[in-house]
């Protein structure tokens, strides 16, 4: 696929607040890129850390504005920031319509949310490797009310840490995020506190499956927490339809979580695609299981799995 | 802990029938060890490569006779066979009450069920691997008839080959394994028809926890269902257990089961112990979570979970 001329335009500056894992990550791998980019923490050795890696400090933040900061404390973080007027405001929240929800009235059409589908077990500024966002999804919020030129500008941040975009609602994130992330962690919390009342015998037995299928559940409880209540009614409406399957007769249910997961990922299976820009065919791209991997003057360029005839 | 001198008595020949993953990587692990070991397979390929590897290959089997076949082929496979009159007989397969039903009444005391807690996702003799059983805990049935001599020589079988013996019954057995075999592996169903049903954008954006939940079911959709099927009563017990567990408040659910995950396993925390050698006190020993690790006189070695004052 051949493309057009693309006319340049400067990349805007981007100010990433929070530090952590995931800010310190972006951070990062901008200032490896060499982005023009600064960065703010309340903690001084995330900021320190984040200097050594060639990061701008500093609390006046402008140009794309990365919120890389729990939804909580997302409020206190905005007290201590003077952000300019005409700042693009983006975060990397686990959930999108609350985020929407806080940030929408404060920001209008100058906010989009995100959520990059990466992080390890591991957190805060020490866990920071910039390439952590390499061949991850990047999950990007087009509202009917969100400004195609910001959400554009956001989604070359993502594209240039060598992320993959993927156009969504906020609602539809949110019920998607709930099948393949809230209701594992249930699961995983189910058949281990199952497993132990079983007794030492069965734990003692325990092996490959049972470990591989509780494993998230190791995380810290106060994260799966949140992030099963901040989605309280899309991770109810995800754990119905497991129980649902979990109904079905046994070489049926077998049968057919085989072949769901057989099917999963096979990344070599991708068609590339050339996807207009605007918000009806980037959104179908993302509910085709496509993304974005880069943008073209009137276009986005992408794929959508498989290789078969389907049109995003 | 000292041992007393324990009597030497001379090794039992091991026939092993069935020359796959399980019953090959056992063959060579006794070859390689120095043991008598003689094995066969209806498959002259796999024949071929345990003859390469020092297995005397043939059908006349006596001494500790491991058969490493499918249950349903169990009986063809002894119609192949001359089983010497004396012979111990045990197995390895993954659920045990259906076994000593079929085998019980043919060997009576003779039989005694196992089940080394190991393999991988391959299958064959080219999945042959002589370590397979090093560390991997060996359930082995001790029921009210068994001879508990014949247990002991089994059980020295398994603790050649680096293995640590779990005595249990073969209905207990047949419940700790639906706790955490047969349900983790029709909850990963579940977690994956479930989300293919949310559709591409969810399984495109489905990242550590998604896969980790639902890796078991890429295994042979007929292994699985036998897995199930086979231990139809305890895998439904089992599966009520965490069904029930799905139904607790979201917080205490997430509690307890990270609870449990982090009291799994962490394999420095054992406490030695010495167990006479009677049915009682052996089988208080695996429901205490336990494992033998070494044959003495008149008791066996091992250890228990923690440092507690557990007495198994």
């Amino acid at each position: 696929m051949t493309a057009f001329p693309v006319p340049t335009m400067p990349a805007p500056p981007v100010s990433v607040v929070g530090l952590g894992q995931l800010g310190g990550s972006l951070a990062a791998a901008l200032a490896a890129a060499g982005r023009e980019i600064s960065g703010w923490d309340v903690d001084p050795a995330a900021r320190d850390a984040a200097a050594a890696r060639g990061v701008q400090i500093t609390s006046e933040v402008g140009g794309v504005v990365v919120l890389a900061v729990p939804l909580p404390v997302l409020d206190r973080a905005l007290d201590d920031l003077t952000v300019a007027p005409d700042a693009t405001v983006t975060d990397v929240g686990s959930i999108k319509v609350p985020v929407l929800a806080a940030l929408g009235p404060r920001f209008g059409d100058r906010y989009v949310g995100g959520h990059p589908m990466c992080g390890t077990e591991r957190s805060g500024h020490a866990a920071t490797d910039p390439s952590l966002f390499t061949g991850a999804r990047w999950a990007l919020c087009l509202e009917p009310g969100t400004d195609l030129r910001r959400w554009l500008r956001v989604a070359e941040v993502a594209l240039a840490v060598g992320a993959e975009v993927v156009p969504v609602t906020a609602a539809e994130h949110d019920d998607a995020v709930a099948a393949i992330s809230a209701v594992p962690h249930l699961l995983a919390a189910a058949l281990a506190a199952a497993a132990e009342r079983a007794g030492p015998l069965a734990l003692a037995l325990a092996a490959g499956s049972f470990r591989d299928g509780t494993r998230v559940i190791g995380s810290d409880p106060a994260f799966v927490t949140a992030l099963v209540e901040g989605n309280a009614g899309p991770a109810a409406a995800a754990l119905d339809r497991v129980r649902a399957q979990l109904d079905r007769p046994v070489a049926e249910l077998v049968a057919a979580g085989h072949a769901a997961r057989t099917a999963l990922g096979d990344p070599a299976d991708r068609r590339p695609v050339r996807v207009p820009l605007d918000r009806p065919a980037l959104l179908a791209l993302g509910r085709a299981g496509g993304a974005v991997t880069r943008r073209l003057a009137a276009f986005v360029e992408g794929w959508v799995p498989g290789s078969s005839g389907h049109q995003a």
